[in-house]
Order: structure tokens, then C-alpha cells, then sequence
């Protein structure tokens, strides 16, 4: 990390081994409880994709697969393009560590081009960022401090005593800290940053872990090259909980109410 | 095909060939207007990984990438299970038409155990399913004769003259045609009934096709052979439309409201 590298591009970084093969390794600065934020990773499965030397067009759609606990230290990590179609292209990822898969997933890219486009997930009606409190997380993980969170509503509990809240849909303004310009990379570590449902509904502190995310593109490169450092707004909900795993929902927005990208990711949980 | 085996189970039949390597065949019970319905080719690759023997669990998560058009005929399917845990197992599926990546995709499988339970995406209120009248088509997939699908609200356009609908969600009771048991690769099939959001929202045809489709299992197994063959009610409303890609979300229910499936998927559009 050079002295003006921003924390996420030096968590980013991947050094390039052989065609398609990288080698990265997990940062002290998004370090979970356990292992590194796993919107770090689902970023650094992406990035393969962004440096490959084959990829045609930008990101389409990304499903990652958190097939193992990642141990901190190094990885390498391997992006295929397994189909190329005139405008789109296929990809899958693998990560691994001493030779075990700890990651998979797929990727596809596409060269994008302007069309007929309206949007039916609109963007709530929210306070400006600056009107939001910063929250008192009162938690240890790293990576909580790398990121600015201002809920506007479902905010983490305050008091782990186990009542049950009503709904679990938390809406909130996210930024990097410090500020740095968005970019898919970036975009897909956000769609990460909504707590576990779980722990909104229960209050209570259950072992749990996301075992598959998956994040839909909808803007464009040039849309983020232009938009700068400005927050995000994050929306996002449970749908079912049962049998050990939870599924969520969510939507990020740019302030003037772009759709950026849809998330959807399915959790393990004990009890 | 027997006669008494029904076209869903005909048309799903894989052939083994070696250890997690199966032969099938697109079914022109289940054609759509080119190449087979996408909703089969979800299942069919599912079923390899039900059909593996070395499977621990049930579905917990399915990511279908429709990779290139699939011709009418036969095609290798590989399932390969590329972590196994204690209680959860990641695979990956490749789908194959003359050496050429046809589809890839992700499943994982999991052990699954009673846990505390919720649910938020709940049920709309809906008539029985036989006060809800069937639809005329007026179109020739073959695949539409294989669903029965009574439009709550929601249905596709009558005139296809351009007019702009508000939103795009869609209310439906759903079964096979004829009626059968349900099961988890009836229901992946099933996630795929939709009829492409833009075409509700847009009443005009235009070149499309879904590039990736995710599925979250929340039935276990044990509920959906208790279910039978009654109708599941499906909705689904699309997000974004831009730059030539649409997404939609949409849920399954069974008729006394439990939540079997929610689903996401993301289709290419031209113009």
C-alpha cells in the first residue's frame, strides 16, 4: 500500500501469477470477526474478471459462492472466460487456499448498449446524508470502519436482549471511509454491507455466514466514472427464514435515484 | 418415454455416462419458440446434482448461466461437487452441445435442520385457483401447454400495440400440466414461468432472452413430497430496465402460504 492508495484499492490488489491466475490475500482493514468481509472477497472475484486480458464488455451480472471459511493470509484466485458470444461473455471464478477451494463463482460481461430502460424499483424517499446520524456499532470487526452507514431506518439493535422487531428492511446512506470515486468493484463490496437480517429481527447473536450472493449490474462504466465519491443508498429486506438459512433483498441507489445494482444473497444460521 | 411417466419427468431423463457425467435431450414437450424452455434447462441441471451420488443434503441455492442458445437435441450435462462440508456441499454444472459451453452453473446442497423460523415475504391475498380464469394465449410455444397459469392480476398483453403498463407485477396460480407431484426440480422449473417483465411493461415484442437466473430453496424436501400436486402461487415484479438487461424478483408460495422458492433473474433485451 504506496502512501496515497486508498485502503479498498490496496485490499484489492492482485498480483498477476500466470493467464487468468492471481494471487491476492485477505486485509488486516476489512477483517471480519472471523476471516475478511466477504464483500471484500465477492469484490476481489470481480476484479479478476475487470484484469483479465480477454474481457469483453462490463460487468453484467456476478454469483459468488462462499464455499469455505477464507483463512487470513494469501489466495490465489482464477478467472475463465468459458463462453464468448458476439456482445457477452461467460466467466467463472475459483479461489483457492493450500489447494482447497474456498471460493466459486460466475461472472458475465457484456458490451452494453443505450436501449429503451425505465425502472419499477424507485428509490425511498430519504433525509440527505449530513441529516443522518452515524451509528454507535459497539462492535470490533474492522471493516465496519471503512465504511460510513447512515440509517435512516432498521438500524442495528441497540440492546441484544432478543425482541423480535416487526420486519427486518433497513435503508441507509454508504460511503467508503475515506470517500473514494465508486467503480464496480466498489459497488459490489457495498451490496455486502447490510448486517444480518437475522440479527435486525432476533436481537439476539446466532453463528451465521453467507454461503451464496449474488449482485445484478445495472449501471454502466461511465455512469460511475462521472458520479465521484457520493454515498449510496442501500435498501434492503429478509423473505424467508427457516431450516437454517435466511434470504435477503436489496437495492442500491445513486442520490439522484439511479437504480446502480440489485443484491440478493442466501445465509446460514444455527438455532 | 412410458406411458405413464409424465412429459415433465420424460422430458428431465438423464442418462449416466460416467461419475457425474449425464446425457439428456431437449424435449419438444417443453420447446419454447427457439431452443427449449429456460425453466427445463434450470431443472435438468439441477437434477444432475440430485441424481450424483455423492450429494449431502438438499438444494439450498441454484445460479443457471444460459451461456449460448441450446439447439433442439442431445447434450452432456457434468455436475461436480467442489467442496464438501459437514453439512453443506458447492457445485458446479456445465452443460454441453458439440464441445461448446452451453450453460454453467452453481448449486449448493445442504443439511438441513429445524431452526427458529419467519417468514416476511408473504403471500398476497389471492382467489382459489378456480375462480381465477385461464388465459388465451394466442401463442404458439409449446411449452405454455405445460403450465397451468391463472392470472390474479398481472396477465400478458391482449393487444400488443405498445401501450405502457405502470408496473410489471404479475399474480399467478401455477401447475403442471397434467397435474403432478411437486418437487424441487418441478419447482426450479416452475421459477421460470414468468413472462418477461418488459413484455407487460411494453406490450411489444422484442428480441430477449434470460442470461442468468437464481433460485433459493426455502422447502425442504420432505414438505414439497407431502404437497402433492396443487397449484403454487407465483409473483414476481421486475427492477431495472437499462442498457439492454432487466431483472425481476419473485416468490413461491404454497397455497396455505408457505414461502417454497424466491427467485431473481436477469434477461437480455434488444432495443
Amino acid at each position: 500500500m504506496t502512501a496515497e492508495q486508498h485502503p479498498f484499492d490496496a485490499a484489492l490488489a492482485l498480483t498477476a501469477m500466470s493467464d487468468g491466475l492471481w494471487q491476492g490475500r485477505t486485509s488486516a482493514a476489512y477483517a471480519n470477526m472471523v476471516g475478511p468481509y466477504g464483500g471484500l472477497t465477492a469484490a476481489q472475484a470481480l476484479h479478476a474478471v475487470l484484469l483479465h486480458p480477454q474481457r469483453l464488455g462490463e460487468p453484467v451480472a456476478l454469483t459468488v459462492n462462499f464455499a469455505a471459511p477464507i483463512g487470513d493470509g494469501p489466495f490465489l484466485i482464477e478467472a475463465m472466460p468459458v463462453r464468448t458470444n458476439r456482445s457477452t461473455q461467460h466467466w467463472t471464478m475459483a479461489m483457492r487456499q493450500n489447494d482447497e477451494v474456498v471460493l466459486r463463482a460466475t461472472g458475465i460481461t457484456a458490451q452494453r448498449r443505450e436501449t429503451w430502460s425505465t425502472r419499477e424499483a424507485l428509490m425511498p424517499q430519504a433525509p440527505p446524508p449530513d441529516a443522518v446520524p452515524l451509528p454507535n456499532w459497539g462492535m470490533p470487526m474492522p471493516w465496519l470502519q471503512r465504511y460510513e452507514m447512515r440509517f435512516i431506518d432498521g438500524e442495528p439493535p441497540r440492546r441484544w436482549e432478543g425482541q423480535d422487531s416487526a420486519h427486518t428492511r433497513t435503508r441507509l446512506w454508504i460511503r467508503d471511509v475515506p470517500a473514494r470515486p465508486l467503480d464496480f468493484a466498489s459497488l459490489v463490496a457495498m451490496a455486502d454491507v447490510f448486517f444480518p437480517r437475522i440479527l435486525r429481527r432476533r436481537a439476539t447473536l446466532v453463528p451465521l455466514g453467507t454461503v451464496s450472493m449474488t449482485v445484478y449490474f445495472h449501471a454502466r462504466e461511465e455512469q460511475l466514472r462521472t458520479y465521484g465519491s457520493g454515498h449510496v443508498l442501500g435498501q434492503v429486506q429478509g423473505q424467508g427464514f427457516a431450516h437454517g438459512y435466511f434470504d435477503h433483498s436489496g437495492q442500491l441507489w445513486s442520490a439522484s435515484g439511479q437504480l446502480l445494482a440489485t443484491t440478493h444473497q442466501i445465509v446460514y444460521f444455527k438455532e
